[in-house]
């Protein structure tokens, strides 16, 4: 039967129009003042209508360590959080229900879960992931996390003999499991949309990478991995390839206008060719390049090149929230500092296309999803402009921008179907979630054995002095 | 009559304790486990008490213009500011009443507004502040944004004759005012003290800087100012003292250990040992400085040198937000991206010492201010560790800064007086208030004349391409 939503704000070219909006199935049927009521009927007054956002790169079980890891790098970080990684699928599926619930609170309809697999029972993890999305009504593009080799081999030599430790699991039954993954999982028009997601340069090698470059050919795929989001990285791709990461990714073939490239942080002017040559996507992840002291992604150069870049909030260890609205808002206003023409900058509303559109075009999703247009799929959002937060009326998107919304998104559909409404989750008990998350965890402190063991070649091969 | 505090979370040297806090009149009085329940008893299981933090610079009125101002730099944004600055008192109170309660719900007891007063209704700007406060219970510090030369005259010239006008008061006539005001106003046994407040080196002068420190020293009132935001600032103080703008202030006698000093941000080695040798305070302002490409303020060498720093939302035009667990967050991960020693970053505990007894120390009230120690003023902060934004429990203070912490804050005393119980403010009706500042208001864009008007100068003089 489909509903209408009356009298919203919408942006339009010139300012704001007040309209009416029909979903008809899980699909935009009508914009226009004044429609003939349809269905269900929702009050849009004083509200603002937005296509959702999309949290273009998460590790949804990080939510279990989020606020513990202390300040410091990645390559340290990262020893951390794996010595503490969840190891339970319930707790995969808790963390992807947390994760889906502050990013829709925020603006976002579709998520992209890099994630973390629990070691001899990926399937699983994955099974978890994929029915909490499911459960909960997001849009998910669900992405493990796979690599080829171990921890330290991620970290330069400094022209040292490393030795690392062989991984835990061969390039061919990565292979496999993703083959498998495909199969079992891959569903687009039911939500759920497998991805091909190497972690990234530091930990795989090429067969891993052409490995799914043929699946991704094969079953229409996304790609998906990290990119150079850390100087350490920079200097590793030096040693391991003798050029620049991006170019030794474009020669494996995995640069497309598919593929979306989280970080990005210390990409140079070829690089950034490389980008546009291959259409790709960058994955701005700002909170979690400032806290992980990974550096500012160079996002006007990008913008002013033409590359799509969108935004994400990434996992919850390095961020470490969810909130989709704090990542568009630093994402934007950080760059300022970045260049003295402020005639660059990035403008609320250019902030909202790039979280939207941008995330679509990187999803590959762009004549689907992304904007208000009619015939797109009715993943929609609408926010409460009578929140504290919000007032007093000035611009909305500037509010909803450079502000720190709170308790403002009204309602969220996604393919039509009600997932918030009235500020309220429809689809998860969110007080016995919160019991969950309580009784599964304890205020702790900890400390990391793996980051004791490696802290010294750390500041040795980067430079720092030794403590 | 006092009341207890039963089993509360408290940060210790050595990790979190359990106890009770017992509050007399409005002193903290007692802190152990199980002490002897005196007077209400307030159940603190599963929440962790701090003391309150101080927003150490904004400008209230702003809150009418949030959201609205594109995005560009701030000699730019000013003259946008003020174009469109509200002129009627009740409107003064009603968005500082919005300031502190948006200060208070994310970890605020104290507030210094640096407040825009209405020409030519100045008593009556500074008395609709006042009364807010009073109503609403927070701790303020008033100061007044005086000022005693005209917009134009706090651009550099680049060698061009200005002419700037004269500005609409005297400087004899704004110390005046100064002095009634103290007279009026200051009342800090009652929780309103009065500071004084040249708006910086930008639109003052000398004298009026002189008769700023006298008042201060005759009265004992703590002094702040705007020192160095901008690069165009910087520029600016070389062409009118042929020195750096702090070598001035020094010179002035306005640099004290009651002294705090916003942003900060172009500040040399030099000017660091002078603020380290005048024992001044730092006021960081990260998002504002990033929102208008400010810069990012050198944080790190201050407090390596060992200068208190504190921090700031600064006003609502340039945030947009009052939220002062945003600025804490943002002002300390921003600065792991400019060093790469991660020995150096601030952890989540120093940033909230930061904000509880930096601020105090700042406003000369560490003494009184800014711990839980027994015989300090009962400004006390409750956060609920049950949010959903807080969870999986892990480390409290961890996920408060480094997460993005919604709904957290349960109560707030200031004076040992409630403020803020079970999340909802008890002095203020907050539905009333988003009625009021909603009916006074509308969605608009705006044109700013004056940024039109000079523009073109801004460009030359900083060195960027015409249109």
């Amino acid at each position: 039967m489909g509903f209408t939503i009356q009298n919203a704000l919408i942006p339009t070219d010139w300012g704001y129009d007040t309209v009416d909006v029909q979903i008809g199935g899980d699909r935009i049927i009508a914009i226009a003042p004044n429609l003939k009521p349809m269905g269900t009927i929702i009050d849009g007054r004083d509200k603002l209508l937005l296509p959702g956002f999309v949290n273009a790169h998460t590790h949804s079980s990080e939510l279990w360590q989020r606020g513990i890891i202390p300040p410091r790098p990645l390559e340290l970080w990262l020893a951390d959080l794996y010595d503490f990684v969840p190891l339970d699928p319930e707790q995969i599926y808790l963390s992807a229900i947390g994760t889906a619930v502050e990013t829709m609170l925020s603006g976002g309809t579709s998520v992209v879960d890099h994630l973390v697999l629990i070691p001899g029972r990926e399937e699983e993890t994955i099974a978890a992931a994929v029915r909490a999305y499911q459960d909960i009504g997001i849009r998910a593009f669900v992405a493990p996390l796979i690599q080829d080799e171990s921890l330290m081999a991620g970290v330069p030599s400094g022209g040292k003999t490393m030795n690392p430790e062989p991984y835990l699991r061969s390039t061919a039954a990565t292979l496999d499991l993703m083959r498998d993954t495909v199969r079992q999982f891959h569903r687009p028009d039911e939500g759920i949309s497998v991805m091909v997601a190497p972690t990234g340069m530091q930990l795989c090698s090429d067969a891993l990478f052409e490995g799914c470059v043929e699946l991704s050919d094969r079953h229409h795929l996304c790609r998906h991995t990290h990119l150079l989001e850390s100087r350490a990285q920079k200097l590793l791709a030096q040693e391991k390839y003798g050029c620049s990461a991006v170019e030794h990714l474009k020669r494996l073939g995995f640069l497309s206008p598919r593929t979306s490239l989280a970080h990005c942080v210390w990409l140079d002017d070829a690089d950034i060719s490389i980008l546009v040559e291959t259409c790709s996507t960058v994955v701005h992840n700002p909170l979690s390049n400032l806290r992980l002291g990974s550096g500012i992604a160079p996002i006007l150069k990008y913008r002013q090149a033409g590359v799509n870049v969108t935004f994400g909030c990434d996992g919850s260890a390095s961020n470490d929230s969810q909130d989709l609205l704090e990542a568009i808002k630093v994402g934007s206003i950080l760059h300022n500092v970045t260049d003295m023409d402020y005639q660059h900058w990035i403008t609320p509303r250019e902030a909202i296309e790039m979280a939207s559109l941008g995330g679509a075009k990187g999803l590959n999703l762009a004549d689907h999803l992304g904007s208000l247009t009619i015939g797109k799929k009715a993943d929609l959002v609408l926010y409460d402009l009578t929140s504290l937060s919000l007032l007093p009326r000035t611009d909305p998107i500037g509010l909803l921008v450079l502000g720190r919304p709170t308790q403002a998104v009204h309602s969220v559909w996604v393919d039509g179907k009600p997932i918030v409404s009235n500020g309220t989750m429809t689809t998860v008990d969110v007080d016995q979630l919160r019991q969950d998350l309580f009784d599964r965890s304890q205020w702790i402190s900890h400390q990391s054995k793996t980051v004791q063991e490696i802290e010294a070649h750390y500041r040795s091969v980067m430079g720092l002095p030794q403590r």
